[in-house]
């Protein structure tokens, strides 16, 4: 019989939450391979739960989507990366919430109710009849360290330190690497998300808090310039910044010389195989900066261990994690 | 036991290639619900064989991407919009072929071998070792129609007249939708693609010559302002424009719009449902213009007949050519 | 004594009236040398006289912006550069007329008076109370030929071709060079401007009816890629794209090749020459292409003939014209 | 007799350097209306002299660009803007410097002379035979505060706080308005440039060390949003975004909202005025934000106060300072 792995617990107080990556200081220190237990507040910190709870009222910018975190790793220094691998993402309460914030400064809130059981977010329409259900896919939309360059930056603008991506790619499976500025690297997460269409186009998805169970490693000595993701199937790259062509140059750019240096394909063979069979999600166009997914299925690719088999050993720790019995 | 209606075969000669699309005299004249099988020669105009086959040598700009057509479409005027259903897309070839056109000059021609029983598509790297098979998903890069304002434009921009999009979406069992702004609204075809990436990122997919078995019909008074599309399961809208965010708002904004139309939803409530449920597939970031597409899965969205119930009734006499004992 | 050279007076009637460069039938065959006497018509074709004249519906988009011309150049083949020379730009009228057209719908048309004795444009505010006087300083907004590729673009366009570039540099004493596509160049002007800002911010300039009286020239086998200008003092570039910084690059990158090849300095010289001493004016943020004109004293440069000293010949031809005792 | 106002010499050491607004522990605390008389070193700190000192290898990254402070303003609170005028900016050294960092890696460092006697700037093509003389019109590529939301900005991006907008207009005799976030608004300054065309083209002006007299003060309860210039004759906005036209929107959209509130016109009016009357000079297109100056003389506008005549006091100090006997 294996011995279950203990997860260490961790709710931010309010006075904890933290509104930037960078300049903040560490919640506490972890080890490589440790399990955190992690709960996350919603983007609104909590503070709409009714179509009466405007969010001009509630709301005071920039106190907007709080982090739990910063995390110091132990080991962690400039020049190497950090591997988060997200073993659970689940939901922390029975509803969620979203809200449209068009031109002319009308406002709707709107609730939408997760069944855990059925797996299905349902919607009901505020000014018109229908219901819908569309299917629970939890992620954290914000992932990320403290930035290069002495910056500390916003919790809503995306960049090479990750950070609000939303993309839903950060779920339950992934392991996402992200390049260490700085002594312990300081990661936080946070902006869970039952569910949301590719771009966030109104730029409010369903938002709701989440108990996220994960656990991180040190892949020494490599730095990752932007965040890389890996799951069973596919490897993928996030870019982030504006106009959105840029977000999927750096996206596509650093795929192509992530497979290169991996694989030993040249450069202009691996840019043909991205060609023809990458997909390139859109994460967002609502955000300071806008973030697009470029992914490819390891199956195109020649079979070689990616970011030195860091993920496959991560996923090895979660299953233990998630089945003692295993 | 049902007649399986004959199809109208045409194969355009090298003097018959458009190269625009509006500025073109109609190579055919057809009627609503008449069957055309056409032969779309590659975006190469079949002058790249093999890796000897320079495009700087054997292209002459802008002689790129040959189209079949245009056509009258008999009954179309302005401000209808013209039904396209793509009954069957097939390679024409058992070879297609993709280029590399690096910053720097450098070029390669890479041949790629589509076995169609198998429903792949080979690759074998120039430069380096390994083969990959890649999945057959022929599609067509261009369908258009003569641009409103009395524009001519290069079969290598894609605008709200539809033209070269890229998107995968253009397969069999779609139907493209499209605003008719001249008398017989002139559509044409070509750029046929065995597979494609996401954003064709290099800008040249698996390119290769089609067989393709189509029929059109008229959606009288009504006038699509930019691409609709509707499969068995999807509704979408095609936007291209520059830069890429312009694209995805083009496309997100027509989508609401459409579904709020249809439906009777409030504006809000179409936003929400586009916000949460929405896949927004980039078309292509290399050509005159980018494309984004917005669909949404119907079964989202209330049930209702998408443009007066077009795409059923060609999908009818779409399954009554393919399957005449049908 | 110098014989003053004969103009030809050319007034288009409304049927004449050209709404796309390329695709349009010369109105007239010319020479080069010859000098013309046209008349324009303002970019709401004289149908915006009072505040109570709405453009939504005194206007039917896209019959806005009438050009004069297209002008068949004897001896104009592709591959040569047409340079068109402005003797003199001056109002036809003594009111112009400019509109804002918000996001919301709202709408107001103020007529400004210009005096051509005292070089001024009143303008009266619809709101409130201040006058203002701003200098007359006319151009024409829209100077181009036909397309290459077999295109016609609408006259709202502007692009490799020229089009409504909107820069004021098209002003009297200038002379700009473009490409030619087709047989005969074909080029037409139009959209005079009394005055603008910058970048015609609103959308609109203070539109009006203009006189100008042009001459023409070619310089055999030297094809411009994108519009160059020249006047005594300066030379220039106009790049026309989207997004605004692919503007900024084709004018610069234009205008760093220009100088390399007609001075011989190297590139990476001429590159920071410009880099220290160009100007960048916008020229407009408003229309289908955005424009961006990259300009250069001819002092900071060595002395060579900019385009084979054509500007220079044109100017004496002009100068004839002007004072017939010169 | 007047008696000079005493200014306060301020030359940061090595280790003083600030490499980001926000962030960094202030150097000095200062009174509004005490004058400062700062040394701030060049971009390249001071490390390339001559052609051998290839930028790869004499700096490394962020340590580029060191500012001058930040300054503790006393009683400057969130909410308040802080108004700083340079009252003198004048190279301090006879040497100048610019380099080339075309893409392919190649890389050239050019030496400039400024005459400061003549008020020019020589140019000696590294490659090329001529010499040009530039006129010396010497500025501050950087001014800027602590920003927002608890962000710490890298000195190379422009935003809402300043930053490096790279804009002529930051030169002897204009005031420069920035809204405060922190207490005591910490200001720095830096990036002085010797001269520079228009977008900043290849990246880098002729970047030279400088001796800045300037004097602050207060403009309580009031916040600018975005930087606010002004001069005896014009006022500016400068606005710091991607793409290009985003930076456009904020500065004139800023412009606009300025004119209407200090004098009362309506929003339609004053866009109608800045429509016909204002000039955009764009500042930079090479950094991480691009800048673009909206800006209109005030003979244009109805005779106001602006900033409470903030200018016009600091402009009376000024005078004092730099002619003692006034």
């Amino acid at each position: 019989m294996t011995v279950k792995p203990a997860a260490t617990r961790f709710v931010p107080t309010r006075e904890q939450y933290a509104w930037t990556f960078g300049g903040c200081e560490p919640v506490m220190r972890i080890q490589p391979g440790e399990i955190l237990d992690l709960y996350t507040e919603d983007a609104f910190a909590g503070q709409i739960r009714s179509s009466d709870d405007l969010p001009s009222r509630s709301i005071t910018y920039p106190f907007i989507n709080p982090q739990t975190g910063p995390f110091h790793v132990e080991g962690a220094e400039p020049g190497d990366t950090l591997a988060i691998h997200l073993i659970d993402v689940q939901p922390a309460r029975d509803w969620g919430v979203s809200t449209t914030v068009p031109l002319f400064g009308a406002l709707t809130s709107t609730k939408f109710t997760p069944t855990r059981d059925r797996r299905v977010v349902t919607y009901s329409a505020l000014d018109s009849v229908p219901r819908t259900e569309l299917p629970l896919e939890p992620f954290l939309g914000t992932v990320g360290v403290a930035p290069a360059a002495g910056e500390a930056r916003n919790v809503l603008v995306p960049e090479a330190f990750g950070g609000i991506m939303d993309t839903p790619e950060a779920r339950a499976g992934t392991t996402i690497y992200l390049g260490v500025n700085v002594e312990g690297a300081l990661f936080s997460i946070g902006d869970g998300h039952y569910t949301m269409g590719e771009g966030e186009v109104c730029g409010v998805a369903v938002e709701g808090s989440m108990d996220t169970l994960l656990t991180v490693d040190l892949v020494k000595g490599v730095y990752c310039e932007w965040p890389r993701l890996e799951d069973d199937d596919t490897i993928m790259v996030a870019g982030s910044y504006r106009p959105l062509e840029d977000a999927f140059r750096i996206a596509h750019t650093q795929l192509v010389r992530w497979i290169a240096e991996a694989t030993g394909l040249s450069v202009l063979d691996a840019y043909q195989l991205v060609t023809q069979g990458s997909r390139s999600p859109i994460a967002n166009v609502c955000d300071a900066n806008y973030t697009i997914v470029a992914k490819i299925p390891k199956r195109y690719l020649p079979d070689v261990d990616w970011m030195g088999g860091t993920h496959r050993r991560l996923r090895g720790i979660a299953t233990a994690t998630r089945d003692p019995q295993g």
